[in-house]
Parts: structure tokens; C-alpha cells; sequence
């Protein structure tokens, strides 16, 4: 009688394991496409590793004829997107959707049907995650995001399950591919933003309204999610801070350069005693890091953690196909994970629900930082003696400095400074001291600096 | 009398996940005291990710002295490996001898009885991988070794989970830290080959007696090992193409830099239509490709795939912490699984068993590769047209050449070539023949070249 049950008991799992995976999927544009071509290509060897087959059953898009030919009619269509999250044949639903709003209903939805959701989400993550993890909590099913940081690069599978070993000291990812386009692009070119900007606009690696990208918000969710990630806190985007590209000038690009230094959009977590850091902006790096050297639309993460040191992880931050191969990642764990008790399972946010730890964000004001200062002075003897005072008053020393030569009959000029690391709120007392100096002739230009080293 | 077994089976899950793992450690020398030191110092860290704690209850070492020391006394110590792997009381076994011998009667001795392995012997794995998972399947076991190939670089989670939606074209990696540094020093300081073995063992990154990694030994058996995980094939390190880096000269460091190259060990895994490549030797890569950039004793591996495109992993390939991180992540993975059913685990090669192909690996004179030719050669008329016409007759085409101004009064010169792409066997044919000119007064020296572009 007992060796009869185990018998059965391992049949039916033989069944389980070669029962395909039914996946349904809201949305059929950019990813969408490509998750459906990858999965169709490549069905025979993500099958040799899933020990299942995984195929999509159905898809959702208000565009049916579009979904028509992308899908070639082998798949049943709907333009109703709770139609196919109610629909009992389909174990896991991807949204690729994206934004906060049908997406997060249709999320919601499918979690309360005991659906799995994979998602590319980050916006949505970044604002809402915390509610989304703890339906799926109760729901006892998986929410996997593997896409919604850095495309293709398995970021989230490196801090979730490849450094579990490690306190995480710091996170600095150029996570964003549009505005890491338009830095390459102004520094080899040595042209201003907007030209740069409509550069990958005529290219497709900007979108004709910018601005998420542009202002660093899109950098912002991503680094919200790695932080939450790397150090079991909740999301926390609302506090970030956040500064984009758009008003950065060529000419720092260039004083950057002449110093050793790159700028790049950088997205900036560390564990500090009293909080964590949580920043997006234009950051110079020294050129002699790999990151610093990381071109065009690429992504790339530097973690830095107590046991395994510096890590760092390159590749194609976003694209149909490089979003696509993070998406089947997350199918294929699901595969293996849809059935097992949840204890078998990696807790979505890396750390076990019950060990998260609201921890506070920093005021930008506390980070310590070196800084890049540009000022424009008259060209008069004793300017420079009264910067350096500002400066020594608040502590702040100095580590290089550039004066350029005045043109011929010029008679203003530019002073560069960069700053050991000091608080930013000292910076900004000396700032504004040094902007009401009457040599002083122009807003003050400020970037932060981070060694990486 | 349902509901009552129902609470029943969720309280044993319930205790089941807060009892702790118990790890016996096999060899407490610099990594096993790494992992030690790491699960001690991060243990709050590891449970609120891995929801056990992880904890060594026993080690084995000859040094027991040594063990005392470590551990202070804290675990219990014995001399004898297989009263550790017998041991009732040990979920874990984290194997950290290394070498053939005892290391394998160990782990099988483990498997045996039932006990998951976590081990980062590479030279195992690469020669006796095949058998070693065939049993742990047999006995339902996992066998774990992410520490196994680039220290705490997560690049065996990366290949084995990450890029499952991908066909994996191409692997390229510096997985030999010894090397790395070496020819970073020959490049740096324009020394010779033996200078900068003596620098990398007064500063320890050389062993005495360096023969396994400054030949690429090593090198040869992490790729086989990454190549069995990318392709789905069996462990072929004895098939492998081997060449180290002991016959170097610091002359052809300064001739490819010339040429806007940089020299590299690197480990070389492809796809191919006929079979596997499957090699390590010196070879030149584009300067202004980022991993040229990596200096010192760091790793790092670059994958080619056809969804993802290209990603890469880089970090620390050895060390006493950084490959605890990954034994530990492997500890984390065990935690999790160690009582699921083995469908729910992700198989050993990334590939389920009974979908690892066997494919031959291809000779190295049908491989297709760019070469570096540098000739020693009499300075006279008419010389470089017999080169050239040699080379034709095969089908070769240069793609860049250097010929070095003879120094005064010095009657023969060098003469550099880069060819484009070709069958090696066809450059063999073409080298006997050049060896062969009266004028042609050295060995041809030959480097191949990737683009990894």
C-alpha cells in the first residue's frame, strides 16, 4: 500500500514536469514581439532546460490585427486583458504593459486567480511593489521582474540569489540606455545635449517624448528596485533623488575629460549608517574604470559587497530580444517553481518578507560626495583667493583644479574644481557664498563625483 | 479531519524552514576559512535571505591545529574526511580539498549518503564531472559549484538561469587570474615573461610552483566546464586546445598594442555547425573592447547569444572571501531546495539530463581565427613579396602589417601581420613554408586573434 502511493505519487509528477507551461500575455508590442519570437525560435533548447515546454496560449492587446501578425494566428487573440487573466488554461500571465494603471489592475487580478505574473514593469515595481509582493504573498504565487532592470543582463537573478553571502555596500548602474547614447555621443562628437538628443531620437534610442528617460526617472525605479534588492528594505522611488542629463553642457563634458574623469547617468544605492543613499544623476567617474568605459546604449551594474568585492555586469539594457531573454529566464524558473511550496521559492525582494527593514532615505543634503565646480569668474586678481576661502570656511578641500587661459580680449574665465569628499550640504553653503561674490558671473555648475574604486 | 492534516503539513514546512542547515567543510585552508569567516561575520544577513540559518558544524582537516585556530573552537574538528561525510547530523558538504584523490572518493562518499555537495574543485568537475552527477541525480542529490569557475563572479547562476531563453554562441572568458596579472605587468612595465611570474609570486598571486595556471591547466578546465553548461554538452576537458602563456615575449605585447590590440589568456568556448571549439591560448582582442580592459588579477566572461546579444560578468576569479561568496550562494540555493523534489531544481549542466547531447570538439586546425604572425627576416629585396605569395597560395589575407626599421648596422628585422580570418590548418601549411625561405631566419611566431565584437 505504501510503495503503491509513492509510485503514484512520483507518476504524477513524471506528468507534472512534461505538462507544458501556459502562458498568456498582456501586451504584443516591442517585448512582447520579441518574447514571442524567442520563444518560438529557440522553443526546442529552453525546453532541453526547462525539462517542459512553455508556450504561449494567449495574447491580449487592444491591437488585435497587430497581434495577429505578429503571432502568425497560432495563438488565440483578445483585445480584453482580464478575459485572458481570468482564463483557467494559463498558469502564468506576463505584463508588458507597462505604466501604472490597466497593468496594475491586470496584475491584481491574476495574482487573485492564483496566476504567477512575470513583469517588466518598473515603474509599477518601484511605486507599487511593495503591495504587489505582498499579494503575491498571500496568494502564494511568484511575481518575477528579471526584465524591468537592465533588459537582458540577470541583475536581479546576481543580487537575489548569486550574492547572498554578502552585505551589499553600494550600487552604481548606468541603467538607463537612452542617456548613456547621448553622453557617448556628446563626448565623442563634442556636441550640446539637444543635437545629442535628437541623435537618438533619428536612431530609436529615444522615444519622441524623452522625458522619463532624459530626466533620470526611469533610472530612478530601476535603482529603487536594486536597493530594495541589495538591502532588504522596501521600494523607496518617492525619496530618491533625482537629477537627469538635459542640462548638462559640453563643456563639462570636456573639463571632465581633460581631468581624467567621464560622465555618466549613474543610479546610486549605499548602505550608510543612518540610512541608505538613494540617487540618480550625472556623475563623473575616472576614466581608468571599466565602467567609465561602458559606450552607446549599454547597461551596466557595479555592486560592491563585503565578500566577493566589486562585481559587475554588462550587456543590453534594453530591446525586444535583450528584454525577451529575461522574460523566458523568469519563465523558465517558473516552470520549476510553479508547483513547489513556497518555501522552495527566492523571496521576490531577496530577502524573506519578514526580514525586510524599513530603513530611512538620506536628504541629498547628508550624502558625502567629491564635487565637480564650475564657476565663471572675472578674470581679476584675488578671485581665486576668495574662492578657496569659501571653501576652506566649510572645510572642503581641494583635490585638482583647471584655470583656463582667458581668450584674446575675453575678460571673464572658467574655474574647475574638484573636491575631496565632503557633505553636500557644506557644498552648498560655499556655493551659495561663492555665487555672491560680484567676480562671480554665472550660476555655479555642480556635479557629484564617485571614485568607484 | 482534511483541515486538521492540512495544518499538520503547513506546521512541519513551518519548522522545517527555521531549522537550521548543517554544513560540514571539508579542508579549512584559505577558502574554507574564507566561507567560515563570511558565514560568521554575515550570518544575520544570510538568514534573513536564505530564511535558515546556515551554520558549520564540522570540519574536517589534516591540520587540526590549524582548523582550531580558524574556527576558535566554536565547531567540531577531526582528521578524517569520511567521519565528516558519514556523519547523520550534516545536510551539506562543502568540499574545499581540491585535486583528484581524496576529494573524489569524498564526494561520492557523500552523494552516497545522501548528502547535497557544494565544492569549487574544478579540476574534478572538468575531468569526473560526468560521473559525479550522474550519481548525485541517482541518489537525488544536487552537486553545487558556482565557486568552481571565476571565484565569486555568479556566472555558473548566469548561464545556468539567466540565459536560458538564449542559444549561447560564443563564450570568451579571463578565468585565469595568474595570467591576467602577469600579462598585465608585461604590458605595463615592458617586462619579460619571467619578471612578471617572480612579481605575481612575491605578491602572491603566483603559487610556487605556477605550472597549472601559467600553461592555462586551469583556464582549460573552468571552460570546459562554462562549455558543458552553455551548449548542453558533456564535460570534454581532455579534447581542449591548450596553450599557456610561458613562451610570451614581451616584443609581441608592444607589437599588438601597435596594432591596437591586447594580449589575453583566454578561455574560448563556440558553437559551431561541425562541432564545439573548445580552447585556451594567448590571444589578441581589440584594445578598445571593454574586457581588454580588465587588468590585474580580476576575471571576467563574455557571453555571445542570439537573444541577449552580448553580456558580461565581471569580478574577483579567486581569494579567500570572493569564492566563499559563491560556495555560500550555493549554500543559500540548498537551503532552499534541499527538500523539494528534484524537478524543481535547476539542473546540474543547466540542460535536463536526458537533453545533453554529446558533440565532437573540433580539431584545432579546422578552427577559423584572425593569427598575428611575427617574422624574423633577413633585410633584403624582394622578401615580403615571397611572404605574400605564400600566404596567397592559401587563401590568407592580411588585414594590417608592421615592418620594424632595421636598427643600424643590424642586417635582419621583424615583419608583423594580422591575416583576416582563416582555417588554422591553412596557416600551419603556410607557416612550414615560410619557415622554409632562406631569408626567414627564426620559428614564425603565431598568436591567434578574436574580434569578440
Amino acid at each position: 500500500m505504501a510503495i503503491e502511493s509513492a509510485g503514484l505519487v512520483e507518476k504524477t509528477t513524471e506528468t507534472e514536469q512534461l505538462k507544458p507551461l501556459n502562458v498568456g500575455l498582456l501586451g504584443i508590442g516591442t517585448v512582447g514581439g520579441g518574447t514571442f519570437a524567442v520563444l518560438t525560435r529557440n522553443a526546442a533548447v529552453i525546453s532541453r532546460r526547462a525539462g517542459r515546454p512553455i508556450r504561449i496560449v494567449k495574447v491580449a492587446d487592444k491591437n488585435l490585427e497587430l497581434a495577429r501578425r505578429v503571432t502568425g494566428g497560432a495563438v488565440a487573440l483578445t483585445e480584453d486583458g482580464f478575459a485572458l487573466v481570468n482564463d483557467p488554461s494559463i498558469d502564468v500571465v506576463v505584463e508588458l504593459i507597462g505604466g501604472y494603471g490597466i497593468a496594475k489592475d491586470l496584475i491584481m487580478a491574476a495574482i487573485s486567480n492564483g496566476k504567477h505574473v512575470v513583469t517588466a514593469n518598473k515603474a509599477l515595481l518601484a511605486v507599487h511593489g511593495d503591495e504587489i509582493f505582498a499579494a503575491a504573498r498571500a496568494h502564494g504565487v511568484i511575481v518575477a521582474f528579471e526584465a524591468a532592470v537592465a533588459g537582458g543582463i540577470p541583475i536581479i537573478k546576481a543580487l537575489r540569489e548569486g550574492l547572498t553571502a554578502n552585505r551589499i555596500q553600494w550600487i552604481a548602474g548606468i541603467i538607463n540606455g537612452t542617456t548613456n547614447f547621448i553622453l557617448s555621443e556628446m563626448r565623442d562628437k563634442g556636441i550640446s545635449f539637444a543635437a545629442a538628443l535628437e541623435d537618438a531620437q533619428r536612431m530609436g534610442y529615444a522615444e519622441a517624448d524623452p522625458t522619463f528617460d532624459i530626466e533620470g526617472v526611469d533610472a530612478a525605479h530601476k535603482i529603487a528596485i536594486l536597493s530594495a534588492l541589495a538591502f532588504g528594505i522596501p521600494m523607496q522611488f518617492s525619496r530618491a533623488h533625482i537629477e537627469g542629463i538635459s542640462k548638462l553642457e559640453a563643456d563639462d563634458i570636456r573639463y571632465a575629460e581633460q581631468l581624467g574623469y567621464r560622465i555618466k547617468l549613474l543610479g546610486i544605492a549605499k548602505w550608510r549608517a543612518g540610512g541608505v543613499e538613494l540617487r540618480v544623476h550625472p556623475t563623473l567617474i575616472p576614466a581608468r574604470r571599466l565602467i567609465a568605459n561602458v559606450e552607446g546604449a549599454m547597461n551596466a551594474i557595479l555592486v560592491q559587497a563585503d565578500a566577493v568585492g566589486s562585481t559587475m555586469y554588462y550587456g543590453k539594457g534594453a530591446g525586444a530580444e535583450p528584454t525577451a531573454s529575461a522574460v523566458i529566464a523568469d519563465l523558465v524558473d517558473v516552470a520549476r517553481l510553479h508547483k513547489a511550496s513556497p518555501e522552495h521559492r527566492v523571496p521576490s525582494l531577496a530577502f524573506q518578507p519578514d526580514a525586510v527593514k524599513d530603513t530611512s532615505v538620506m536628504p541629498i543634503a547628508e550624502i558625502d560626495s567629491g564635487y565637480y565646480l564650475r564657476l565663471r569668474v572675472e578674470d581679476k586678481r584675488g578671485v581665486l583667493a576668495d574662492i578657496t576661502r569659501i571653501l576652506a570656511d566649510q572645510q572642503i578641500s581641494i583635490d585638482a583644479m583647471i584655470q583656463r587661459e582667458p581668450d584674446e580680449g575675453e575678460s571673464q574665465t572658467d574655474i574647475i574644481m574638484l573636491t575631496h569628499v565632503t557633505k553636500e550640504r557644506f557644498v552648498d553653503i560655499a556655493i551659495s557664498k561663492i555665487e555672491a561674490l560680484p567676480v562671480v558671473t554665472q550660476r555655479v555648475v555642480r556635479l557629484r563625483m564617485e571614485d568607484l574604486g
